[in-house]
């Protein structure tokens, strides 16, 4: 299925937002949705949903919509998500620990399998969750051991680059970086900055006084 | 200047990216920087650099580069991030902790004035940031008062829709949602739903198995 290789990036953003209502729907016993329905539900408009959903086959009947239980199945085996990730975080904060807590990422099959932290108070502590803080020495042995993906950074910017080098040579392919600072990454790697700050600069300009 | 009115988001959000790495510049003593060198900083190809910061007026000299004050003056005016803005956030979890305590909001003149949690456990703790935790019922009350422009929710999802409702109708005209459920704002104002798990999404997506 070559086609779906040439998906655009704000589309598979939007099938991960459209899996999420259609989830309820389906805990709901709602077997059939429109088009107009789902785009509602997503604050999107319906034409948008329909193309984007376009790109992967013919789900939706004309007339009737879309069969709940195949669309999110379809669109879960696309995202990949009907399946388990390894996943370690870095940086174990206020926000290390929300993220490492997030019921959400495991309901998504987004599974933490190992935290770490530099700072040797914290080493050794237990999370909710039931990880043990390991000291960042342990990195590459263990991102090896448990076959880790997908690493999350969570450090103080100036750690960010160091650990993301360090991840990547231990084998994960992808990086989520939370530190305020961009990281780069090899080709052959990604990385996804996420920068809270830029969120709120574009509301700020929307709201703003006119120039 | 009407023509600021046009700009697509993508380049908004990308006017605060490169206002990062201006920033560093100019603590270093840097004068000068050409769009080559800004685009590799930011991760971005020089065309792109161009062409976003040309919807913005000359900034730059041909052949030598842009002048990182005068950039940086600019790109803070456009964004209106040379002044300060008035955030509450409900919810205060590890995620809200993590939020309020976000060094780079208040250098960024994001400044929480107030912080609310309905759990009365939490109302009248002390922050660290020196805030102390209201009861969500004070919400309009001080929203008013303190001119409250940006809210910022952190709260459980199935609380988000009703504070938001809430932060509306006391006058804020934005929110930046980090509760796992997209929350809908009324005609005028603008919300952003905020959702890690898309992020993760979109990575698993480019790292997966081929279909």
């Amino acid at each position: 299925m070559n086609k779906t290789s040439k998906i655009p990036v704000p589309t598979i953003e939007r099938l991960a937002l459209y899996s999420r209502p259609l989830e309820n729907l389906l805990d709901n016993g709602v077997l059939v949705i429109s088009s107009v329905k789902l785009a509602d539900l997503c604050g999107v408009n319906p034409a948008q949903v329909r193309k984007d959903l376009a790109y992967f086959g013919e789900f939706g009947t004309r007339g009737v919509g879309y069969d709940v239980q195949d669309l999110l199945k379809e669109i879960k085996r696309i995202l990949a998500t009907d399946r388990e990730w390894a996943l370690c975080i870095v940086g174990i904060g206020n926000l290390g620990n929300a993220l490492v807590e997030n019921e959400n990422f495991r309901k998504r099959g987004y599974k933490f399998l190992a935290a770490f932290d530099s700072d040797p108070r914290k080493v050794n502590r237990v999370l909710y969750c039931g990880l043990t803080i390991k000291p960042a020495s342990k990195i590459t042995q263990l991102v090896r051991e448990l076959h880790i993906e997908i690493g999350v950074i969570a450090t103080p910017p100036f750690e960010a680059q160091k650990v993301t080098n360090l991840l990547i040579d231990s084998g994960v392919k992808a990086i989520l970086n939370f530190a305020p600072v961009q990281v780069r990454a090899p080709e052959g790697c990604l990385v996804e900055n996420v920068d809270f700050t830029v969120r709120l600069e574009n509301l700020a300009y929307h709201i703003r006084e006119p120039l």
